[in-house]
């Protein structure tokens, strides 16, 4: 067993390491646009509205925009989703927008997801270091029965990862040091930025996260202290 | 069954209302004194450390005193206990106080709060909205088996109940208007404010919370919308 002996907390990354975004969005809107006749193709249009993901969080992160919640942003890229996918988005009312956006508190865990978590809990605490808000994260986990001890992440920091203040902000709303905790992603940059604060690392493979032709996140950098196929195999070499 | 059909979280109190405090905190300090040989009554001894807890809040809440979590109050108040119970502070170390001071984090539940906020977990988001600070709560859960949804309250919102924006911060981090929340407590001070921001309130009876003789909270003021005599009847109340 690696060396995790000091680790009290296992901070998880949860869009695409616990959930199935792609898949999960691809389907919600798939319903709606079916219902108003709307012909899309409904994964490629989950995987150009996570493509304003990353832009959006990046104006934050360099202070050219003040905090704002991850469904803000959300909500602003759907907007610009619709237009780019040619669909006009004054056909929506304001509650159908929100309802279209709530889409990410509607995300199907990983077959492996919860009661690997479970079976992590017995031994360390579990919570989610993740860019979603607070309140995504309460409806998205009660959606998807995940069952954390505390959710941490950009609103504790009032910032977005890679940011270092998440990871360490994270750790001393836990009452933590950065050493006693954990970074547990599908995504290198992740974890990469984490070990740089100070955390140990596992890189979980989620290698059809962003559909079968992935080619991003396919293996772990060699500095992660845990490589695993999934979360089950987790909680096997961390004996829980 | 009262009107709760749009209420989505259920946030409670927990000192006292969830945990024994009083007999938790004397047990955790008998062990310590007695070990170092000093004669103290416990109970006498938490419910002094206890008395300091208002007046400390207090000086947040008038702005007198800039934000601080509650285990800073805590320890502050660790020492003016010890002083007055005439034990020399500088016994322990400061990792010997920090010790006595996570007394806090060792609290038992009452007989009926874990398997009935597991019950009425079934059917609402159910969190903290405690005075206690996040990493207090998340080890004070661990310890006693507690599961929460969220943790929400004090921290949240950088002030102490009954501050309404610990109420209204708590609903706005869960993404619901105060409307669709209710607070649970053994205070009816507590739920009067609860009340006044616009949250439905439930009182649960813990008649020794402060000792077998306890004359205040003993019954609940007739605006609250449930009152019980413990959580396992709230569930049953609530049809969870």
């Amino acid at each position: 067993m690696p060396d995790f002996k000091d680790v009290k907390l296992l901070g998880f990354d949860v869009f695409g390491t616990v959930v199935d975004w792609r898949g999960s969005v691809a389907r919600h809107v798939d319903k709606v646009f079916s219902s108003q006749g709307i012909v899309l193709d409904p994964y490629k249009f989950a995987s150009d509205w996570r493509s304003l993901y990353q832009p959006a969080m990046e104006r934050v992160r360099t202070g050219e925009r003040s905090w704002v919640p991850l469904d803000v942003l959300n909500l602003e890229n759907l907007k610009v989703t619709l237009a780019y996918s040619g669909v006009d988005a004054t056909r929506f009312t304001a509650q159908g927008l929100n309802d279209l956006n709530k889409a990410w508190e509607r995300l199907a865990p990983w077959p492996d997801s919860v009661a690997a978590i479970d079976r992590l809990k017995r031994k360390f605490a579990v919570g989610t270091i993740s860019n979603g808000h607070v309140a995504g994260m309460l409806w998205l986990s009660k959606f998807a029965e995940l069952h954390w001890d505390v959710i941490l992440g950009a609103e504790t920091a009032k910032n977005y990862k890679p940011r270092p203040e998440v990871y360490f902000r994270s750790a001393e709303s836990a009452g933590l040091s950065i050493e006693e905790t954990a970074m547990v992603a599908a995504h290198n940059d992740d974890l990469e930025a984490a070990r740089g604060c100070g955390m140990k690392t596992v890189f979980v493979r989620r290698p059809t996260e962003h559909g079968p032709d992935q080619t991003t996140d396919l293996v772990a950098d060699d500095e992660c202290d845990i490589a695993v196929k999934d979360l089950a195999e987790l909680a096997d070499v961390l004996e829980c």
